[in-house]
């Protein structure tokens, strides 16, 4: 990898969530240089002036931020994908309708993006995720473990942090996963969760809790609470931010921790042919490694369901 | 201060600049309870929503987000007010024009914080900056060490920001503020602008520069800055967003720090009867003292400039 | 709690270790004021005075740090106390070596801290931890929840790093814990061991490891660590400086986040008359609740050997 | 720059004070990599051992610790030299006793080093400083602009530190350096030092002092304060360590930050021949630039006798 610039980030899309990228990068001192790319150039060049003038104050690092160009992504260390519309206010609530539009933004931007690099690791946030994950990886042939989806990392931080609001502890003593596509099908595989090693089943009693916990209520908080938040603020930004934030640090810090994203699957679960959320282990060189969470036989046919859903939508666009 | 909740901000307005306010506290693990109040709940309901579940990721400490009431200023630690409109693409590109509005505005938050306390302390966001923070203290007789306007705080990190990246330094290095007015009337006292003690007139030479430091045209670039975000990217929210950041860090941990934010003048250069930005000691006390940059005539002359087009102001609305 | 001084802490020992601690408080912006006692005072002004000079460096808060006396405790929010000998090299490899003098050591701190208050939340570091702890809060009636032994934080941080690195992720990513005693007797159940919810028996086959992980092995290593590390490096302070540092984050920041750590048992597995180890939840009020990590017979075994030597020394010093 | 791991650090010396490095290195999560060598390499172990187990906390990054040899220079992007005998009680208190021991150290250090290479920013703390400095870059012809001493840094924070005490402000508003030597002819250009603007002269007036700051006490007080850390706490750490981390985060993240430090002149101030300190602007390649603080008479006098020290020295040994 010697034409990378460590620590250079290309942020493609300057609307609500790539501004919101922007800003977490920043006050997390996640990054050196970051440059943003937009149809609109004015608003890149808004939304990098505002960005830019923080770096001023006390406690925040000096990072350089500017307009820049797909050529910038020649020596990108990390390129984030927000392009391309997202879910309105008023719009249907799945991910799906964007489908059309949103393949096509997705593969003129791999387009401009291989005509730079194949070793940089892009971060997809862009929707309907899993399905734009699967064909920038598959039809560009890019190296499977660089190309990684935001996918259900942030469903899991609403999962986190909604049990542990009713167990009354920090949503990171939670263990447990929103896995599958980062919409409709996905699921939680409840067998695996558990708090501090304590299962889930024992929740009520250790934790007080008046009824035991619904679980299909709260999976279905969980899926609806992004749409939601589009009703009720006009566009979601906060949370998505800090998704790829989390993939950015596990990146730039060479962590190794585990982080569930969207990836194409070879083989997990003798599954292949679409992408979708299961936990990895992230490090500087992007995947290093896909775990497998095992399924009971709930999780087993949760997991059959969103597979071939999402398989479905593939063949139908194929 | 007995009724105290350490750590507890109120935070007044979910618009874009309460929701990058709300995000950035929450990447700099600044509060331990923040409480949103928007005159549509709803739209504070989403933007606590979003940024709650940010509290889920590793590196984010688990404040406790959520929507609120006047009532809860009653042990607030500090009160953000971002209410009122903010200047708008197109509109005519003067704070003032936001005059008439945001004063009845401001009065009508300040009766309801008084209410419940005159222990918090104030920071005000909304515009026109020194008339409402003016207003704010004399006609609620606050304290005047508690109601602090952010004012030139971001002009002045603009400046920095400019004039480090003309030298090719960080520029936390610079030493210089924007005074006065946060609008049309601020200046910027040159003969105290050093970077790392090499006075300014020293630039040019130490810097290497190809020509002289232009200061008409940098301080019109300072003050349009802001306006010409607007039109480009349809609000400002980053850097103001740091602005109150700078200032809720100075108070909650106590830090004694030098940062320009608007005050109510009580001799000042000789001054009362208005407020304006000069560089405050600010601790938890709020306002521990105020410092008196000493002018040049250039700067006696702007000074009183500002003075009276301030004092006009205020004379007009009373 | 009226008279609490948030954000003041009280640390008691200019050692190795409460140097160590110091530092890290600092670099972790965890505290504004910190007011170090030590039997010697020469000693704790050079720790103060090294201390206080990081705060002129950039990204470091502005804390006040100076040489105090026990009358501070009056007002801490947070009193660390690492008074008292610890284990040096070439000892007996058992903390129980320093029963006699810190038992007596503690006693004096403690009847000097509760002649100043009751309301500050004490972190027990000294050893033999868990004996310390019990009579400190039992023998001065201290309220159970204000105070806390580090126990077997420290060694769960130990398990959670060996473990992590043998199957090559982020130590954070292992949901582990130590148990009981910190010392000879204490125990992992391993039955809720896992990693991002993937349990234990099933590590070897999921990160393809040579062989199974050898549990008694595993354990002694953590049980010596700190012993090894007193051999090599002459004393141990990086790793229970962050043990202190975790405790008092969570209670700075109201975080309730999950730690192990030693508590007086009221009940807990049916057990009183100790005090050990077991997952807290960690609040602004010290211990907010204990949580039970379901134990199998082997646990069950473990945590009665456990008690019954706890138990054994403290009705020998009675 | 082909062969840099972006991140990695080497860290020579595991004593008090490479120790006190490699703790606030990783609190301030500023390396991926962090590789200590030292003499006895069991020392190394032990401090390597004990400070990989913080990396299983919270809020603190994963990075790898490791104890290894000068190979792994070959990859390094800074290299840390603390090794050599510092300052103990009791000794004289100059420097300068270390001088025969340690210029033979770092010639053994400079030797292993560029054995591996010359690319990486190597960070000299071993004493006496300047010569240390000179010696290492001149005899082994090393890049000029990636060899830097922590040189007055910490006399600097020391100062700073110790005015800001006086006037009551954060000492990162003091603008003013110790130049120099890192020693006893070390001088502060009274000129240039002021408090966000205001100049020295102004303090007593400005800050209500009781007196006129006596500046030969506050030079005084400053240049012995390490050593009165030593005698009281029998080393120094904590400074020094933040010394080092403040270079190597406007490294690591590119900061273009001002910073004091010990580099070979070659012109400034029509000086060559030795090394001292001066402000340096520091990024990823090391010095970008010095900066040259204009001097008054009795700055010019205190820099020839500064200079003429040094000189001889450096004579004395060629």
């Amino acid at each position: 990898m010697e034409n990378i610039s460590y620590g250079k980030i290309v942020l493609i899309g300057a609307g609500h969530v790539g501004s919101a990228i922007l800003d977490s990068l920043l006050r997390m001192n996640l990054a050196d240089e970051i440059v943003v790319i937009n149809r609109n150039e004015k608003k890149a060049l808004g939304v990098v002036l505002d960005a830019s003038h923080t770096t001023a104050f006390a406690y925040s690092a000096n990072a350089n931020i500017r307009v820049g160009t797909y050529e910038d992504c020649k020596d990108a260390q990390i390129i984030i994908n927000t392009a391309g519309p997202s879910i309105q206010p008023g719009n249907s609530r799945d991910r799906m309708v964007l489908l059309q539009t949103n393949v096509q933004v997705m593969k003129e931007i791999m387009t401009q993006i291989t005509a730079y690099t194949r070793s940089a690791i892009i971060i997809n946030v862009s929707n309907p995720m899993d399905i734009l994950t699967y064909i920038a990886q598959t039809e560009f042939n890019y190296p499977r473990n660089l190309l990684i989806g935001t996918g259900t990392l942030l469903d899991t931080a609403r999962f986190n942090k909604m049990l542990a609001d009713l167990c009354g502890v920090d949503a990171k003593n939670v263990t447990g996963f929103v896995l599958g596509e980062h919409g409709g099908t996905s699921f939680i595989p409840w067998n695996a969760v558990n708090i501090v090693g304590i299962p889930f089943h024992d929740f009520q009693k250790q934790f007080g809790l008046k009824e035991p916990v619904d679980c299909e209520k709260l999976l279905h908080e969980v899926k609806v609470s992004g749409l939601d938040i589009v009703e009720l603020k006009g566009y979601t930004s906060s949370g998505i931010a800090l998704s790829v934030c989390r993939l950015v640090g596990a990146i730039m810090r060479n962590e190794r921790a585990v982080v569930p994203a969207s990836v194409v699957l070879e083989g997990e679960y003798g599954l292949e042919g679409i992408a979708m959320s299961l936990p990895c282990v992230i490090s500087r060189n992007g995947v290093e490694r896909t775990l497998q969470i095992p399924l009971d036989k709930e999780g087993e046919k949760n997991l059959k369901i969103c597979y071939e859903y999402l398989r479905n939508v593939i063949e139908s666009i194929s």
